[in-house]
């Protein structure tokens, strides 16, 4: 690309900084072989990847329990000891992972658009690869693999800045998928990991403009914020949910607290779990005892405004300003009484994430004005807002749920990694000069 | 939003700041009744802003006058000056470009997928608006009209951020799109002028995160490389077009020439025209001559490697290694003998801008090889690089050519100025655990 050159990107003073963009430009070299890959190489190099994970196990083992002792020597939490451990069941749930991809249609070449012009010009719009993709993520090592893989099926090169915390994990399993892509005639460098010890490595991921051609951010708020501010590269900004559950007057009781309760408790620790309940007026009396109890007997504590509370019949705590925009991912909710669906509404559109808001209620009127009015990735009408996920709404395997309105919206799977390209074939057609 | 609040980005401190973000906080508000518009109106719209730019030509020409004598006085060059020039003529194809727009389908609401899942939960995934777009552009006043039609149809609210040359001119064309809305029943502010005497304004624009959706720069490379590099807003990268022709041993000498003649000369100031020649080892003896000759005698400067300067048979000036990164825009092009298809698809994927590249070849193996492994927004065999274009390509108008690979690639039309928006109904669905 001539407008930013690499000259412009390297001034070669940082050590570590040439070698996060010495594997870019690895990377960037990969791609080009990666994008014209036929899908039998990709699903067979797929294959081969959860077959090394499955024979290698031993070695991810050995890997993982030597992050897990630091981990408890320098003190991380036990939900944090959770999140990275592994075991031989969770590797061969990472394999079936790969082998799912694998099944997947080939997103590359899918003719977006075209036809014949006036002049006979043969158009086409096709599915072509990003390039070279960029994770910065947390714990999991799950991520390192779930990425490599949704990666190579879309003919992405993948650069992966993971946790210091899972720093042997990933070095293994990465070792493991680029012995799996020479196996099968890919370059290596279509999978790298980057140094996780020094957030610098993130800085320089994040401004490799020209040789990264989107970073993806998966964590908690901070991370995402922080990569996006000062991301130079596009980003596709991933996950923050303060998802709502509005229930309207014309809500049946039962529903309403069925649903409620699946957004809140299902899990706490994701992103399309429920954080906020606004119930109308007109319904309150009748539905929020039920569900207040409901609610306080799964453990679940109410941040309730004063109407709410009024009405609880269980112990509630005051709901704080900064508890309408809170993602609590824990067994807390905020809780309100609004007196339409219009206050709902304007409620939602100024406090949500743009992720998932759901409405229940029976009347027509009132779910259309909700989906049509309320802005985000996705708008539930009588249903969880546990369903935003990649795998539930048909894509087969996620990467991330953006918030963000550019490029993707909502869970992203392989059509997500991908961009396009005109392809015009003609018989020496020129252009008149109007 | 709750991830960044307005709090964020208005420490209030900088009147010129606190303009342009009650600008978009005005945006934000007539973007919510915009999203929610029916075709029907928003095509009325269009056709009483066509009809109220013809009615009151006087006042636009007026002030276009008074831009023309400013820029005069402040030693504009000649070009410049045509290029803010308006004439009763121009402002009927200006009005007529809205009359297109209106009768272009609305991409709001367009189903993109769904189904229904397993479950019986119905899913849709429609087309909704972006929201807020920001536009920085240069000097024609014609881009304040086309992006306000385009930013209309889509549903989204306009903040635009001309060229202080044509701030009067801008400003008596804002001021008659702004009653056209209010006419009919829309928010004016869905259109405004930005202040455009201050740098700072454009800095306060793209760094308006939560209130402005998007920021599409159009102009020379300087201005979008400034945006795209400060921006912490998401941006559309436009225009900047290095493009090729590569004349492939298997090309047609007449239908070479014909093709590098039109790409080169038709329009010399626009991004699709060619920068850069490049010429098979094979074909040059038989091509280079006669190309170079009608090359010369249309006025095109040849900067040629030292191989196709020895062809040339006439004057040629020695190319320097800038020239294959140079976006001429006037009639120069860089020339060079090259010894394979390899080297050829190599040359352009290190210098060229990702716009547009040809290949003009009768080998279906070579064609087949270009258009894949060229990695640009549009790839043409046997066509002139001049047809990529909104209008040429079926999109009816275009808002710019993106060469980036996020969100939109190559023209910008309608559907480009959308996101998406999962919409799922239910009768009480909750998720189970797995």
């Amino acid at each position: 690309m001539s407008s930013i050159t690499e000259q412009e990107v390297v001034p070669a003073t940082d050590e570590l900084r040439e070698q996060v963009l010495g594997a870019a430009r690895g990377a960037r070299a990969a791609a080009g072989a990666l994008a014209v890959a036929t899908r039998a190489v990709k699903d067979a190099t797929l294959h081969a990847m959860a077959e090394a994970l499955t024979s290698r196990v031993e070695e991810v083992l050995a890997a993982n329990a030597a992050d897990l002792d630091a981990g408890r020597a320098a003190g991380l939490t036990q939900s944090l000891l959770d999140r990275l451990a592994l075991t031989p069941a969770r590797i061969e749930d990472i394999a079936d992972g790969l082998r799912t991809v694998a099944g997947l249609p080939d997103p590359i070449g899918e003719v977006l658009r075209g036809g014949i012009l006036a002049n006979g010009l043969e158009t086409r719009q096709v599915r072509v690869p990003l390039g070279v993709l960029g994770m910065v993520y947390e714990a999991r090592p799950n991520v390192t693999v779930d990425a490599a893989g949704l990666a190579l099926k879309s003919g992405n090169a993948v650069l992966l800045r993971g946790s210091s915390t899972a720093e042997r994990s990933n070095t293994a399993l990465v070792a493991i998928l680029r012995d799996a892509l020479t196996g099968q005639g890919l370059p290596a460098d279509a999978v790298q990991l980057l140094p996780c010890h020094d957030r610098a490595s993130v800085r320089h991921l994040i401004t490799a403009r020209g040789l990264v051609d989107v970073v993806i951010p998966r964590g908690g708020a901070g991370l995402i914020s922080a990569v996006v501010t000062e991301a130079t590269v596009p980003t596709l900004e991933t996950g923050v949910g303060n998802c709502h559950v509005y229930v309207d007057a014309a809500a049946d009781p039962d529903m309403a607290t069925r649903i409620v309760l699946n957004a809140k408790t299902r899990r706490v620790s994701v992103c399309n779990a429920a954080e906020s309940l606004l119930v109308h007026s007109a319904i309150a009396e009748a539905l929020v005892p039920q569900l207040a109890r409901e609610l306080s007997t799964s453990g679940v504590t109410l941040h309730a405004d004063e109407r709410f509370a009024a009405l609880a019949g269980v112990p509630t705590v005051p709901a704080t300003e900064q508890d309408w925009d809170t993602e609590f991912l824990s067994l807390d909710i905020a809780a309100k009484v609004v007196d339409s669906l219009e206050e709902a509404i304007a409620h939602i559109n100024e406090h949500g994430s743009g992720h998932t808001e759901a409405i229940v209620t029976g009347d027509v009127r009132a779910a259309r004005e909700f989906t049509a009015r309320v802005d985000a990735a996705a708008v539930m009408v009588n249903a969880s807002t546990a369903f935003t996920d990649g795998a539930e709404l048909g894509m087969g395997a996620e990467i991330g749920i953006s918030t963000q309105k550019l490029h993707a919206r909502g869970p992203m799977g392989l059509a997500e990694l991908t961009s396009s390209k005109w392809v015009v074939w003609g018989d020496g057609h020129v252009r008149g000069v109007s």
